[in-house]
């Protein structure tokens, strides 16, 4: 089965993508890879699958190999003797800008390509941590509470310490901090402001309970993977998270009940449908008081959540079978007919 | 002051688009106008300025023009000689799909090409009814009492009638009905399917007051257009809509107090601060019992609503002088590099 992994891109996740890429590779042996790098200056190469290491990229090896540009129907490869058209599904493995910004999911969809990974109005609700808030309070599923602090606007904080201080738009903690003490919150404030121009704040909750979920919609229903409990300190900063990406063990199943289990899936399910169908993604929830909170969707989470699931290959057969196809309208033009016959044109 | 008109698009509203091209290329004769028409295949055209009239595209007649594709910093025209690259910003026109729901924002913004008109996230909110009405309760602006309902979904309606049906993502009227019998309900919304897998109802409210404003932001503030009471039957249909995209001359202001004036302005730059910077919208407001309610946003009005300014050439100076650049992260390789000489590589 051909399959095109798409990793890469602009964002501050570039390394990220990498390593997510790399990992992904090593779990679908049985499929036939092709491998697109896009680099920071959105220029699209075609990778020899004997060359997917790290140190290809930041060496700007990838820079020698086959450039490609987006066509309908696919990526096309110029030579002298003409062009190849690559046509396979793609995977869309850029973590942060650009993948999960909703770029690429356009980019795809207007040239008429198949992919797995969230459409552009389910990038816009889990790219922006603030728009995820949105998108809790009108389908009806708790999360923390927020405030929202954008650039060069002066305000008080109404939160009471200890707060987590999250750019609007990353992933993987980057930007990230937990403020004690409000001595350390314009600090906290000014680092998540190099990364984004608008800036979330919540209550941090100490000892909270967090679970992991992922899914993906096929055949009508979704599919969920073993609950996890992440293990943590604090909380994972870029360097752990980023180790994150490498995973590919398959973890075990939290001690959790039946019905706290439902509950998560119940939750999962409301945030999915209608909105997230062609992608896997992964819900982190916390757990306070009985009560389930989302804390954050990923839309295209580190190395696809393989490690949640039994049989990770069947998991992209399942959605290769399940994508859902950009609707392009037939244009007509009925109006104009009409108009110049009526002019006697 | 060199522009590029970009319309067409694979949309239901392709003609319109067309239209209002060809509306705002007579009301910017100051500016070096070129003109790049997407066609329902999504090939992009560069369409000579005299050929620019409705029939050359009804008869298929840009297809023996220069084609172009999307390349770093502008559409690129290949010749046997080489290519050309045109470098001026864009004026997205394209109504509705493909202009209006974020897939030529995020194609303009990934290719580095400067444009007027509606970012990415703003298309999410304005192009699909249903988060006009998350972002509404999120940024406490009044919006008229809706439901959804979705495409093989059985339930009932609580509204009672008269409601008004329309597809979730139509503008310029397609799709819609009002409905003021029970048994005309089926009909309403099996038309409304035609054009949208979701459909939003809402309470069809007899005389109510309309008014359109438009507005813009540049040097930091935003620019009202004049209020306008659209003229009404019951409700424009699609062929009267239709020719509301000719409109060139200048309307006459509503006749209403400064009060409701401030008020129409307050929420139309809630709904556009931090969001719609770089477009020129125009906002349409009900006002019921002295309640002002919004009904939707037009993140690409017919003609740019050039009829509701003074001087219209000024307005669009004004936005070129105010884009916002999409920002391309620098991307680093500092993991990698740290990972690899810890190994020794």
């Amino acid at each position: 089965m051909k399959l095109t992994i798409l990793f890469g891109g602009a964002s501050f996740e570039h390394e990220i993508s990498i390593v997510s890429a790399i990992t992904v590779k090593q779990k679908l042996e049985k499929f036939d890879l092709s491998f697109i790098f896009c680099d920071g200056d959105h220029k699209f190469y075609l990778i020899d699958e004997k060359k997917m290491k790290a140190t290809t990229f930041s060496r700007g090896e990838h820079k020698k190999m086959p450039e490609l540009t987006l066509t309908n129907g696919g990526f096309t490869q110029k030579s002298l003797f003409g062009s190849t058209k690559h046509i396979s599904p793609v995977l869309n493995l850029i973590h942060g800008g650009d993948g999960e910004d909703g770029s690429i999911a356009s980019l795809l969809d207007f040239f008429d390509i198949k992919f797995i990974g969230p459409r552009k109005v389910a990038c816009t609700f889990s790219y922006d941590k603030r728009y995820t808030k949105y998108l809790c309070d009108a389908i009806g599923v708790k999360s923390v509470a927020y405030e929202i602090f954008t650039k060069n606007e002066a305000k008080n904080l109404n939160l009471s310490m200890p707060v987590i201080v999250k750019p609007a738009t990353l992933g993987s903690s980057i930007g990230v901090s937990i403020v004690k003490d409000e001595s350390e919150f314009d600090y906290a404030l000014d680092t998540a402001f190099e990364y984004d121009d608008a800036v979330l704040i919540e209550p941090f909750i100490e000892g909270v309970k967090e679970y992991n979920l992922a899914g993906y919609m096929a055949d009508e229903k979704i599919h969920f993977s073993i609950v996890e409990e992440p293990q943590k300190e604090e909380f994972l900063d870029f360097e752990k998270k980023y180790m994150d990406f490498l995973r590919s063990e398959q973890v075990s199943r939290a001690d959790i009940d039946e019905e706290l289990t439902n509950k998560l899936k119940s939750s999962f399910e409301k945030v999915y449908r209608g909105m997230f169908e062609g992608a896997l993604i992964r819900c982190d929830f916390f757990v306070v008081n009985g009560e389930i909170l989302l804390n954050e969707i990923n839309p295209i989470p580190g190395s696809m959540a393989n490690y949640l699931f039994e049989d990770f290959e069947q998991v992209i057969v399942d959605l290769l079978s399940a994508l859902p196809e950009a609707k392009r309208v037939k244009v007509s033009y009925d109006y104009i007919h009409s108009i110049s016959s009526a002019k006697g044109k």
